[in-house]
């Protein structure tokens, strides 16, 4: 038996003024065959009532504690990008930057430019005070840095300045540990060897002639430790792998020891390439036990406040999981079908709202659900439940669960 | 954004043989418009199982902990009479008594002896090894005594024998500490001083001439040391207030740093003012974000075992809700209409049997529900759900939850 957990990002929603969410409205009839084939019930990822984020509710509906394994983004993004993170390190989220001589912040994504992997290379390596910089580009102006070695904390604030014409915070020790002083002291002399080895390199000279904003500063924010995270397999016995446009969700991912499939044009906005995933999962399939699958566009549609583009989203997937279920057998794979969390739209943000879902596969219990909406699937089988009963179930159904007892 | 949370105490009961309950029967076209255009399900305020008293239930409704802050009744009853508690303060509820010279107690209520606010202020302020003494009367043959200085403890026994004809019982330790050793010496200095102070006070003078029992002895019951209790505005960010006829909901409010709103002939009974309570309501929702009322007379009806006096309340407060869903804008106020816990006619006191509850608002995701019963609103979306959840769920619904992760 194989498992698959489909995540349709920012999911859920709550009712216009008609009644209407993109989800009641979208055409579904795929999503509502499975409801009506699988068992149903609305979820929240942490808890009742917990507005959470991706990253947090993913680790919690993967079977994670995110209370104990989530200690900030930085350690998720600078995975998410490649950095092969340890525990204990340090990781943070960057923005190349653009600063005047005193570090007077002039333009925080550096006129959002593109050629950073050069300068990336420049900060890459160093060794700071016995601490060893790990520096990756991330797309464009964003980065990620990570420090590795010992006396490090997390407890320290952030350099970025949040407003162009401020200068670059110094990084200050957020308690009295030798430890975060120390780690302040290295940031803030990374600042200043970031400046010196960015400003006038090539990149940036070429820039200046175009009269274009240099990327002569980074700006780390969200600090976070690495913690100790249990791999899948390890945990669950299951070769598993993720297929997921953004970052963050391939940092969670990489971080419980997922394999990532890579596809091409999958962007995670509303244009990914949707076919290409569905493909791609059904072919996953063949070589490994578990899929995790994320997909995005909904969640942005949400956060623009954009309900119809939420809706045709939502009907893309649709034909996505029509894909799906016609090329997998059924006695073969479980599939859930749920949310992260709900970015309703009139929200434009996330929410603590429940979300549908639905465990599909060989002898669930169905129930009376015939769609697959907010307004249905809370009256299945599966009631009200939490992110983190979903690998239990699934481990159950698939006749993988230890016993606890005789 | 705004809140209400609105308690109909002891709402809940348990079918009678004909399977009838007070809130089945009884006439509530607007509890039913309410459930119909809401979100409903069924409520345990502190857990499944748990038969709670009105104070644990309203702390779990506030979002508190009640394993954690609920240390006795002392602290809220003396916090409700308007007692400036203090954490560390050991607070109890008391009775003026009538004792004779032995202080074998010969009536428990000192003939329900109404004029003890003089007889209060002989012992208020005293001093005793230090410690301070501040005792209130709370109506009628009810005090508050708060006892406030270092090294105290609630670990102690109770004075009052329960019974009238045996002896007040001398305050003991109840555990090996110099604290509980010490305030067990204070409290069975107090109850002399009271005795000398109090038998030949003018007023019971009075009361002998008259034939009638002298208030001449206190009995403390119900030690409690004065919880922390967070600011409920410091918690949630909302400026709050509370309307509510009874002293313990009162002191509850209090506790939690709600403003207390007073009505005109809210006494807490089936007799109580409710359209000024409804009026109060909707007045004070121009001032403040949040307001929890409290309206007691069900409870009461059910404590008596009077089923028809239950159900005409009930009625009472539909009223209440007509007036209240006329007056207030649906987009701007949420609506938390349930109960504390049950009080079941046949019971005649709490029981664990979960409440109805609905939330009424904008955007709320309306479920099929079409009555406000104990056997209707457990289908709705809500579920079954705890008090702990309410606070978090509104919190969402007005755009002011935490979002926890990225």
């Amino acid at each position: 038996m194989k498992a698959v957990i489909f995540i349709i990002d920012g999911l859920g929603d709550r009712p216009n003024k008609e009644g209407n969410t993109p989800l009641k409205e979208a055409n579904t009839p795929t999503m509502d065959k499975i409801a009506k084939e699988g068992i149903c019930g609305i979820m929240n990822a942490v808890d009742i009532g917990v507005r959470p984020g991706s990253d947090t509710s993913h680790l919690a509906i993967l079977g994670y504690n995110p209370y104990e394994v989530y200690t900030g983004r930085g350690p998720f993004e600078a995975c998410g990008v490649g950095i092969d993170v340890k525990e204990g390190d340090i990781a943070f989220r960057c923005n190349f930057a653009t600063v005047d001589e005193n570090f007077v912040v002039l333009d925080r994504r550096a006129g959002r430019i593109k050629e950073t992997e050069e300068l990336a290379r420049e900060l890459d390596g160093l060794e700071i005070d016995g601490v060893k910089v790990i520096f990756k580009q991330s797309g464009g102006y964003r980065a990620a840095l990570v420090l590795r070695g010992d006396g490090l904390s997390d407890k320290i604030t952030d350099a970025d300045p949040k407003k162009e014409g401020r200068k670059v915070k110094m990084i200050e020790p957020l308690d009295d540990s030798e430890e975060a002083k120390r780690t302040a002291e290295i940031l803030n002399k990374l600042l200043k060897i970031a400046y010196e080895k960015l400003n006038n390199h090539p990149i940036n000279e070429e820039r200046r002639k175009k009269g274009l904003p240099v990327a002569n500063m980074i700006l780390p924010r969200g600090a976070g430790k690495v913690p100790y995270v249990q791999k899948f397999e390890e945990r669950y016995g299951l070769k598993g792998a993720c297929i997921a446009g953004t970052g963050l969700i391939k940092g969670i991912a990489k971080m419980a020891g997922l394999d990532l499939i890579e596809v091409e044009g999958a962007t995670g906005t509303p244009e990914t390439n949707f076919m290409g995933k569905a493909k791609a999962l059904v072919e996953a399939l063949k070589e490994y036990d578990f899929i995790l699958i994320n997909v995005k566009g909904a969640d942005e549609a949400g956060h623009d406040g954009d309900y119809e583009t939420k809706k045709i989203v939502i009907e893309k997937i649709d034909e996505m999981l029509k894909y799906f279920i016609e090329n997998v057998d059924k006695d073969e794979v479980y599939l859930v079908l749920t949310g992260d969390h709900s970015t309703p739209i009139e929200e434009k943000d996330h929410s603590a709202d429940p979300i549908p879902i639905v465990i599909w596969g060989r002898s669930v219990r169905t129930d009376d659900v015939e769609k697959f909406d907010e307004f249905s699937t809370y009256k299945g089988g599966l009631g009200w439940i939490k992110g983190k009963y979903i690998m239990p179930i699934l481990m159950d159904l698939m006749g993988l669960a230890n016993k606890y007892g005789a």
